[in-house]
């Protein structure tokens, strides 16, 4: 079966995102716009080969969304400096189309963020009514029904008063009382439920991974994935770990330090939510090597000259045959948000295609795109790269 | 179906190396002492948890080979230093009881190897003879039936006429004219398959790997596998190399150069047999990631201060989304021969089990240990190190 | 001039170590005693070569001091395993004789530290009495009367309230009123000043560099120095930037991180004396390029699995001609006590030469051996570590 | 003394380079066009500082030379991709003012080497009179009389017979023979030195460094420096190196390897002249430590997907106090020509200084910018980068 037909509206999807004014967003957006002109070709496009599953093609999928700045798109991905300024100016006149939508703000999970582009509600319930609000006005100036999330913003902390997100009734009761255990990503994830729009997580936010939400999304069918895109150093870790398990070297430690330049860098430097981002990072080597990794430290420096140009240092120590010592080290001079955009871009099409296909509540098979996969029923995630990739190319595969 | 039963000599295998008195092999001897002594874990050993597949006990496992030096095995694991000397006082009267026979030497395939242990034939046929003699003479003395020979032996140059190796006729004939094509390992390979003994090859040297010798293994229902131990660097490549494929990250290009310092690394350097280490090294890469890799750059350098302590650098040079580049280093501190003693006894684990099995030919789903796997009917091999594993786990837990 | 002759009391030294059963301590004592056995020879003697100048030879130097674990140097040097057991067996009769003094404690000045060998004083002249009394016991049972005491105790935290330290005057009545910003570190430092003896500082502690202190052993004609030696990643830092600075490259940035598992990288992990430590690296750069580094961050974590065996990693980014940019990484396995103790070594000899030529006060030719170089009269420390070195060669030659 | 005045062409002077239209040269002439028109700060140029030496000043030097590419200096540039296209925009008009003049070719020198712009001379005397009359041309149309040529063409190999170079009188008789052991490199510091113009080898060819020719400068005054520029992975060298000299650091070895993909690394890797380059690199551990290290291997390959962004790694294993083994790793992503090319203008500016200070044959006190130092009298060169540097800037600072 062939989803695809001509482009008009039926077939596009639109994808809101949260944080749109972002060094990743505007990559999305920037990448997007060299499809459709038809100068860029796939690479780094996971999922591209995958032709006939039902996927939106790429030049079916249109930006928009919230932001804390008020800089259209062109303004932001000149900002930002991740792409040069000589893969820019083609796409000028289109990102300069897209200005961002007033977004919340709550300080108390996100402290070194700020930006004059607010929502002008005073409570979580108005909050989420003028996020509706975009969302149908989107739907209404272009016609296109088919919607995905996808929460890009700042990292926030993480709540330690919990009880109220342990059922959809306790939680619509705290939107009420405007619980201020409640976060922004929440918010949005409330909002895009209930109006029937799947909804991807990229940061370490919890974001719609927390039990109400996820039984929300569930009993209304829709789907939800989350959480902390698996970019650059959990990306290697989850690759190399099960090598070593396979081949029985055993993990004595394992030493993992990384610098940014970029916004994320710096919010997570000089803010508690680094703890939010490590918490998602941890357990990925116990997990897959099935035994505790005593000492794995796991390192995020904000160190500016680097901008968006992300590297990272793991040292691991192993012991081989007869307790033989032996050490692998990785140096990854990556760049952020290029590896970022075309998952978020990947995600959204899974989410849509899931959408169609009925799927609602946790997606497990989209782990492959996170650090923190959500899972259902308390199902332990999946770490290993490739069993989560098989994973993902049998549900592509199967009724496509 | 447990194959496990009373170690009487029913239930042992003897492992015949050729180049017993090597570093690897010496190790191989002393791990599997440690293990008989109960002094060693199961680290490093990728077979361990397999225990109702019905490959042999570690434990039953005997030792004894060839080689051009004629030192016991105890004086040879001292003189290669690859476990300290704490760890080999305890095994000393065992390894001091196994004495090398005599081996052959081809001075035209292996240049900077020498030694006085040598076999006293002037012919093919006569060397092929003294080598079934060995074999049977250790079958008497000891009573075991179940053998498996490996090839440990330094690495043979390739010949360049080939004609004498197109069929079982011509290959023996060429035996009996005593062609210059023909080289040792050949030797100790058709002698084993003739014995209808299992025959691994662990170095980069041809082998059982020419059509003549498949055809007869398989004609014989005697089970081959091969060649060239994936230990260090090219393990690392075929265990990254499949994240990039499904990441879609594309490799402009991976330079990888390595260090080591031992009897193994001086042959490399010092003769024309780096050539077919190479060789052997080389199309892993396009195989997994389905286009070629121009600049796939591979160095083997001797550099003494480091002993059996491989170690191996790769710069891989990638591009992402939009073209963007990106760098990934690894850097392996290795041991060589602890990485290799291990793979070396699950060869012969496996080679045994197939054997009973009825499997004759060249094995396939062996492929994850070798760099340049045997295939049979001129499929490609797989070098994919997850899909290899996924293929040996099938096959163990078949039947099992 | 040679000092050298028969080894009798008068031709040897005593030096006392603060910390005296520690890794690096104990890796002294054995070093000293190999060099006595003559089964040591010079190499990492960064003095060896100056035998004119008048220092006290290696084989002259006696090992005694406090420490607050009982053990005798051959249990200490065994539970540090900086050295193998192979290299520690012929010493172990002489080390075996060597069993710390009492030391004082505060908790307030280093929170992971503990141990049940404590002065039984409770008041800081209390300590200082009994510190005076371990020495001349010393001097007293050995006839030594060349001494030189060197700190290498756990680094303290740095004391908020420094009024104390203003004055000689101030210091003393502090003494008396058992200020709490009086350390430990500085209650040794006292002692040995007043006993007319040369106080070395091999740790980041205040000691003696304080104002009272330094002037104390200008006006008692008693050399001092210090501070934190300069052992890896400081001693790489002021080798290179010297070079960037003569090719004009300019530095935007060093991301310095290390990792290391023994005692002090636990203490320097759990507490605030991490802050003391990376105070004193902090300004090596600036003061070497003559400009600030915006982006200089140095990172120390405790990573258990290397023991002794520190471990750094240095990533420089540098601009070049055009404002083009590069980067150095340097990556460093070293061995920290083995780094440590020659120099631990050299500085008593050099405070030994310098106490017989009369030279009180804060020894600015002795700066190559520390990160935080103590001067006089506010000169700025020189951290070039080629200046530093002919700083030294000059001053050992001179008179010589 | 302060030579600077308005920028007349007495003031000015004319740098000739031979290979004018390679990467390192087009970068000079980029450089020096930058700093004319202000857009260049100093970073990178290594004797900014020295603004009372005498040295011409930057901006006013003007470029010429010959190269086997007729292209112009603009097309050039923006060829070899050295400095992204929008730093040469400003540039262009004054850069494609600048075409090579024809330039000699002698493929038994320089197999991977071709080029369309060649001396139409088939003898050594014609090509060099046609060299002079160039010069001469040059002088006659700016008005410049103070020059200096300055070598950036393509390595050559060395020749094997050398007894043509022993003398003038032999060396100028064998020009005469058209002798086969005279290279283009040789022609071209003859014609320079002939008329009395400086001459630097920036290449590892030998150029002046023969004696015939060195006697020649000197005999005519005229100085004389090179040869191959000390930029990445032998900078670094010279730099550590006199640290493990001065600390008693043993180098037990030392592996070097780098990857290129500029021209200059394609002759490298498809020619002899690897030789020629590897040779100048080999002696200089070994003569600033004093003793041979019997490990030092150099390995230079050629890779493409770097282009000019050079890349080096260094492995250095030491031994410490009591023989204790650690090594340093370094990793050094840099721009060849960028690093080069700052180096190429202040010799230009050295020898335009020791000109006017009457200093003929080899400039020893040049070493600095050099692998491998001309010397003079058979003095051994010195290698150690912070002495080469003292010995530049006391040179600098007599008589100024």
């Amino acid at each position: 079966m062939d989803f695809r037909q001509e482009a008009g509206a039926a077939d596009r999807i639109g994808l809101l995102i949260v944080g749109v004014g972002g060094a990743v967003a505007s990559t999305v957006a920037a990448g997007l716009e060299h499809i459709r002109q038809g100068s860029a070709d796939r690479i780094g496009l996971p999922l591209a080969q995958f032709d006939n599953a039902g996927l939106v093609p790429y030049d079916h999928i249109e930006i928009a969304g919230w932001d804390l700045n008020p800089a259209n798109l062109a303004d932001a991905a000149a900002h930002h400096g991740v792409l040069p300024q000589s893969m820019l100016s083609s796409l000028n006149d289109r990102l300069a189309g897209v200005t961002p939508w007033a977004a919340t703000i709550n300080t108390n999970f996100c402290h070194n963020v700020d930006g004059s582009n607010r929502i002008k509600a005073n409570s979580h319930l108005g909050s989420i009514e003028q996020i509706r609000q975009d969302i149908r006005g989107f739907s209404a100036r272009t016609g296109i029904k088919r919607l995905v999330v996808v929460n890009l913003a700042s990292v926030e902390s993480w709540p330690e008063d919990t009880a109220a997100f342990a059922t959809v009734e306790r939680f619509e009761q705290a939107l009420i009382d405007n619980h201020p255990s409640i976060s922004p990503a929440m918010l949005y994830a409330y909002a895009a439920i209930r109006e029937g729009i799947p909804y991807g997580n990229f940061t370490p936010s919890l974001g719609a991974d927390i039990p109400a939400l996820t039984a929300l999304a569930k009993e209304l069918g829709v789907p939800v994935a989350g959480k902390d895109g698996k970019t650059g150093q959990t990306l290697i870790k989850t690759v190399l770990a099960p090598a070593f398990r396979d081949r029985a070297l055993h993990v004595d430690g394992w030493f993992s330090t990384n610098i940014l330049g970029n916004n994320d860098g710096f919010a997570l430097d000089h803010s508690g939510s680094l703890a939010s981002k490590l918490q998602t990072k941890g357990s990925v080597l116990d997990d897959i090597l099935g035994y505790k990794v005593e000492d794995h430290v796991c390192q995020i420096h904000y160190y500016r000259p680097r901008g968006d140009d992300k590297e990272a240092w793991d040292n691991i120590d192993i012991s081989g045959f007869l307790g033989q010592r032996m050490q692998i080290k990785v140096n990854f001079l990556c760049k952020d948000s290029v590896l970022a955009a075309p998952l978020v871009i990947e995600i959204a099409r899974c989410l849509d295609l899931a959408r169609r296909r009925g799927a609602g509540g946790a997606q497990m098979q989209m782990g492959l795109f996170f650090k923190s996969p959500m899972t259902v029923d308390a199902v332990p995630p999946e770490h290993d790269f490739f069993r989560q990739q098989q994973n993902l190319v049998d549900w592509l595969q199967h009724d496509a």
